[in-house]
């Protein structure tokens, strides 16, 4: 039970930051966050039962805690307090673009629980949290899936195991650059799901564990060359990929300029590529806009890093 | 080019290892070395161009060198020595029962080329000798595989990223026990391979991939727990037990007596079980007897642990 004696009915402001699910060959498994682009959150514990999302953004979402995904994440969360007569108010200010592949529902869900949670005391484990966050994601996407609320909520990269049970794996990963273009176009989650074949070659699938042990290892290892040879996706990014502008090219020249890897960020349609410092980055960067300049594709880039403490708390 | 001043044309003895290939949800790119069962052979440098192999076991195997496992990964090593006058004399004690599913020929090979690699004064790398050594296989089972070699070559839990090209992983791993039952019946490598489906679900592979990176995971992380959570095969278990009496069973009744899980050796028919001590691994190693003994399966066992150092070499 929560024990409201020590409750204090005050304001936090939380920075939710943006998650790259589906790493390459990790298709539905391995996600991470990344410090750019975060969510700007303010989350206050009221004495008034109910929960109260506004926006002071542009992107018109919606208010009805049943309808928002931060509000169905907290709805699932309260569900689980007992008997409550506090409530939340939530002030949302989205800086990662819906749509972008960058799992900007999973920072307002993540972000959502992970401030309520402080705000209680942390009376709920990061598990707990995560679980709550999923229902977020049901709403946005129908699928209850886990790969960009774990990395949000605990930072670094993370191995959902299992759904099914929840099984939720940290992995240590060298410290590495990470460059993200955005280009404004629309690609739908539930359309690039559909487009995946339901069989795959047995072959293929060996080819695709191969590597995922490989990266694994590679993270752990530290092992910058076997992270690169092993970031390769031979089932999903090949069907996807057509979905999204000129990305065999970008991949190519990103690569040319010492990118490690890298591939399409959640269902896409930003592309991510990782690389061992800035410099190499920012060169990143700069072919990636070359390339959607030179076909007139509108974008935005981001060169940032890996995120390891998740969903950031201060306290206003 | 070998320095033909600095050979000493002396006799050594080797042990050779067994190995587990297809470690559960590893399949075809996990394979671990085991301490016993091992081949015995002795190995001399003789100033007689050629090759000579002598068996002193009951296998009646082929003596002649390109009919011979041994035979044949030492040609492949013998054709990158240059220009040759010498030769090897190979006496092999086979321990590893041929068939058993516990890479009996992997053995030959990979000890006679590490040993034959330690009278050039180890003049390849130990990758070199996964290459030769892969030639055994082919011979072998037709297929130029490299999960039991390598294990064999290097000890410990290898992983084997690609085949082509071959790219070797070293997986750290907390101290296990190994318990191996062998019943006496034929699986050919040729038949397990030919029941797998060629194509299998996304869902199913997805399912592999996660407890491959769980698996790889729990190994680095020395986590007991997440290795047998990770044991699962959803793809190729489900098809090749049905070639083995009673897997089911004996799968159950282990993972009931504390094993952390295990599978098929191999492509069988031997199986494997994981037990994180000794009397468990004891324990589990009676359940296997009880219930041949019970249905009348022939059978040898083994309680062992996981071998680190790969073939091992004895000055005589």
């Amino acid at each position: 039970m929560i024990n409201k004696a020590f409750l204090q009915y005050k304001t936090i402001k939380i920075l939710a930051p943006a998650t790259v699910a589906n790493i390459v060959c990790g298709f539905d498994i391995l996600g991470m966050a990344i410090n750019k682009p975060a969510d700007e959150m303010q989350i206050t514990l009221t004495k008034n039962a109910g929960i109260v999302i506004k926006h002071i953004d542009e992107y018109n979402l919606p208010t009805k805690p049943e309808e928002n995904v931060a509000g169905v994440a907290l709805l699932a969360m309260l569900a689980e307090c007992g008997e409550i007569d506090f409530g939340f108010e939530i002030i949302i200010n989205k800086i990662i673009k819906p749509g972008s592949g960058l799992g900007s529902s999973a920072a307002s869900s993540a972000g959502a629980v992970v401030g309520a949670n402080y705000l209680l005391n942390n009376y709920f484990s990061k598990h707990d949290l995560v679980r709550f966050a999923m229902h977020g994601e049901k709403l946005a996407t129908g699928v209850k899936h886990a790969d960009n609320v774990t990395p949000c909520i605990l930072g670094g990269i993370t191995l959902i195991r299992s759904i099914q049970p929840l099984d939720i794996v940290e992995i240590p990963a060298p410290s590495m650059f990470v460059t993200v273009i955005h280009p404004q176009i629309e690609v739908k989650t539930a359309d690039a799901r559909q487009i995946l074949r339901k069989e795959v070659s047995l072959k293929d699938a060996i080819k695709q564990w191969g590597n995922i042990a490989g990266l694994v290892a590679g993270f752990f290892k530290s092992d910058y060359d076997l992270i690169s040879r092993s970031l390769e996706d031979v089932i999903v990014e090949p069907v996807r990929s057509i979905l999204i502008p000129a990305f065999d090219l970008i991949k190519k020249k990103s690569i040319a300029a010492g990118a490690l890897g890298g591939g399409i960020s959640g269902s896409g349609p930003s592309i991510f590529m990782l690389s061992k410092d800035e410099v190499t980055a920012k060169n990143v960067e700069q072919e990636m806009k070359n390339i959607y300049d030179k076909i007139g594709v509108a974008y935005y880039t981001h060169v940032t890093t890996i995120n390891n403490e998740g969903v950031k708390i201060e306290e206003v």
